[in-house]
């Protein structure tokens, strides 16, 4: 036994918080003991455990978080379209502003706007995030020599950051029913499903000897029902079905979007997936805000996730998720920082209850029933860190989202003197955490057991702002 | 002349920063000189401004941000209330919570939570606070032998921090109508104006000598409809108009204290205010959630002003701002942290506009009507802004939130490398500081032309945590 315990520490890491979060509550004494692999080999006793110890005085330990939903590039239009542009600004005039974004970058300037994304993430405690990717082509509108040319780019920015990806490969035919194509979306489009399949076997096999915890892997993700025909989306779904992928797709974000498909289908979206049996529990519905309670039955009588992105949504105005239903449904909610006019999942996670108690008029919406487990002075906010943990790494088909054995080691240390948590015992801080965390009090950041954000710093942080400067001084002059 | 400016620079501190913010818009190459009485003395060429010189590399120079409605000690309850007490959670069993640490604080007690809770403020750009200041008495109702005893530890405890503050001296006489007396509002009670008028004169003596630009100051609070009943509201309001002191009011926070007064009067609140002459343009009705279009109309008639909090109403349920009527009407919203569940007024600039984007399902919604003043792209978060600075000196009685000469030299800086606004311009500045902005990007802070913050830390941090720690220690074994 000794000596399987000495085998088990060979090459381990000890990592030892103050408090160390396990599944529900904080807990003091234990440590977290990382493999040579990356994986948590031990949540256990300080006092003992084998391997290079780092203490973390002052801190609190925490399994990484999940971004289920990003658009990284999206970060160059960051405070340029806080303005009014006509009469009446929605997210259909927002729109016009990202596609002129996303027309002007090059393969280097996607790899650059990503990195500046992705290390804000990791910044911010995010150590996993699901790209949902739909820029493919060159602004001409032609397949690059490697049509996965960007997609490679951007998966390149996260493992030079250290965030593991999940690529999720768009699929995107149309401008949408009846409507004529629009120039300005020529860079998103794979008009056929058999090409858009071959690439993204091409693309598979980038990361066919990721092993045990990938750094990146793929998934699909057909764009919404306006982009994406019936037919081309059941080709999509029974290729993700056949190699066992994450689908991702836009749904219900705006009520427009709805009519549209109710229009072509006779049906709403949700409605029309779930007759098509195109939900299952490898679906996250992203968005999810105009959904009918019938449709809210749907998503969980298929287990499917829905991913609602809060601090996106507040800014574009589409609506507010009703969290209250789906949880109270069986409905796991995921979040994702989307647009990234924020990147603080904290922050959306808190906002998943507090935009329902602005329009319910109460408090404590999403607080779950009582249960004997942990303290329930934390049970809302332990709710609410799942989806920012657990769920997004149901969503987009990863294994994190906790600390326990033979996880990827993936967390993050949260600075008890920070002004925001200050004073916050065992059981009210996770509470303070999700309803009042700054991102200045998140210290270290880890992924498969080391490292990548020390101090509040990403060692390559310079670096990286510079060439985002340069490329927003670039864009400026187009 | 050249004596003379000789004479303007002595003894001056000449601020350096790439970029300063003087009002519309950000310049580059502009000095902010400060007098040593701590005022402005010019915002000029920064080459051959004559003084002490500190350059501020990389950092862009903002007004000191105005919090107009805190109650410092309810930083104490952080973290203590996200969990279901009952069926049906709301404000009012929030305030049962509240009631409860208000109860067991003693003096020195309450000094140590309103240091953390200004501490946490200056960290975060606030140099000016107006404290709704309501625990007069001991926790068994009694008069302590100096009756300003608790208010005197609140102003201590902003001069040992170095921001500025608004004593706003709480009028409170009853529970309700026809409401029997409620034990846990016993430390709030002066029961009659004369004895709340009294005591405040003896206050207002401390202030006497304070000069142009004081650190501290008195105002008064008569503490909502409820609290105060009509007689006594109008004497308190006559003193404050003899004095011409700040009055502050809340005012329609839930839809139950509007019924009540209706009850009551047969007026709604401000209804009520305005029909008796109450309002003026040194009133300030705290929160104005749920009123109606005539109501808002008489707030603008009167010149008085409104002060949101929407990260405490957002908390607490209580519903959304309507500052698009507001604004439209020509009634200025200020901001106030009020619970400090969260201390990031910027957060609280954006749910401004954020909730009614949420609500109205359309973007951009208090955008101005263009003009030809400044950057189209910087309009609305200038206009935001100005709630957070230029707003909220006027609801506070205070002659800051701008940076012109003769007027305290109070600012903040944000370094342009932080991740939230890396890449941004002088044009989009100013969004990405309102729209994006992490607190962790606050570096330096000034009061009076001094820094109280210097790279990102107060010089007392660490005594205040470290006494806050032990406050929130001791009532939890309470």
């Amino acid at each position: 036994m000794a000596d399987e315990e000495n085998n088990v520490s060979e090459g381990a890491t000890v990592y030892v918080p103050d408090l160390l979060y396990t599944g529900r509550r904080f807990e003091s004494g234990l440590a977290l003991v990382c493999g040579p692999a990356g994986d948590v080999l031990a949540v256990e006793c300080a006092e003992g455990a084998g391997g290079r110890v780092v203490r973390l005085r002052g801190r609190a330990l925490l399994p990484g978080m999940v971004n289920a939903h990003s658009h990284a590039f999206q970060r160059v239009i960051r405070g340029r379209t806080e303005f009014r542009s006509g009469e009446r600004d929605s997210f259909w005039t927002w729109r016009e502003a990202m596609y002129a974004a996303a027309s002007a970058l090059s393969p280097e300037d996607l790899y650059d706007a990503s990195r500046m994304a992705f290390t804000e993430m990791a910044l911010a405690g995010i150590t996993a995030v699901g790209e949902f990717h739909y820029l493919h082509r060159t602004p001409e509108g032609d397949e690059y020599t490697d049509p996965n040319l960007l997609a490679r780019c951007v998966v390149r920015a996260a493992r030079d950051v250290g965030v593991r990806v999940a690529l999720l490969r768009v699929a995107y035919a149309r401008a949408g029913f009846r409507r004529p194509p629009d120039e300005r979306q020529k860079r998103f489009i794979e008009p056929d499903p058999a090409r858009f399949i071959a690439n993204t076997e091409a693309l598979l096999k980038d990361f066919a000897d990721e092993g045990e915890h990938p750094r990146a892997w793929v998934g699909v993700a057909p764009h919404s029902v306006r982009a994406v025909p019936l037919e081309y989306l059941k080709e999509v779904c029974a290729f993700a079905g056949s190699r066992r992928l994450p689908v991702h797709m836009h749904v219900a974000e705006q009520p427009a979007e709805n009519a549209a498909c109710l229009e072509e289908t006779g049906r709403t979206p949700v409605r029309l997936l779930a007759d098509e049996g195109l939900l299952g529990p490898r679906f996250t519905a992203v968005h999810a805000v105009h959904v009918t309670p019938e449709e809210v039955q749907a998503l969980a009588a298929a287990r499917s996730i829905v991913c609602a992105c809060p601090t996106t949504e507040r800014n574009l105005g589409d609506g507010v998720v009703p969290a209250d239903r789906l949880l109270a449904a069986g409905v796991p909610v995921a979040l994702g920082t989307d647009s990234h006019t924020q990147v603080d999942l904290l922050e959306d996670a808190r906002e998943l209850e507090y935009h329902l108690r602005l329009t319910r008029l109460e408090r404590n919406v999403l607080a779950p029933v009582a249960d004997d487990e942990g303290s329930p002075v934390s049970a809302l906010a332990a709710r609410l860190f799942d989806c920012a943990t657990r769920s997004g790494a149901s969503s987009i088909g990863f294994r994190g989202g906790e600390l326990e054995p033979g996880r990827p080691a993936d967390f993050f240390t949260v600075d008890l003197n920070d002004p925001s948590v200050a004073g916050a015992d065992s059981e009210d801080l996770l509470p303070a955490v999700v309803f009042s965390l700054s991102r200045a009090a998140v210290r270290e950041v880890a992924v498969g057991g080391r490292l990548v954000v020390e101090d509040g710093r990403h060692a390559a942080q310079g670096e990286t702002i510079e060439r985002f400067k340069a490329l927003r001084r670039k864009l400026r002059g187009a």
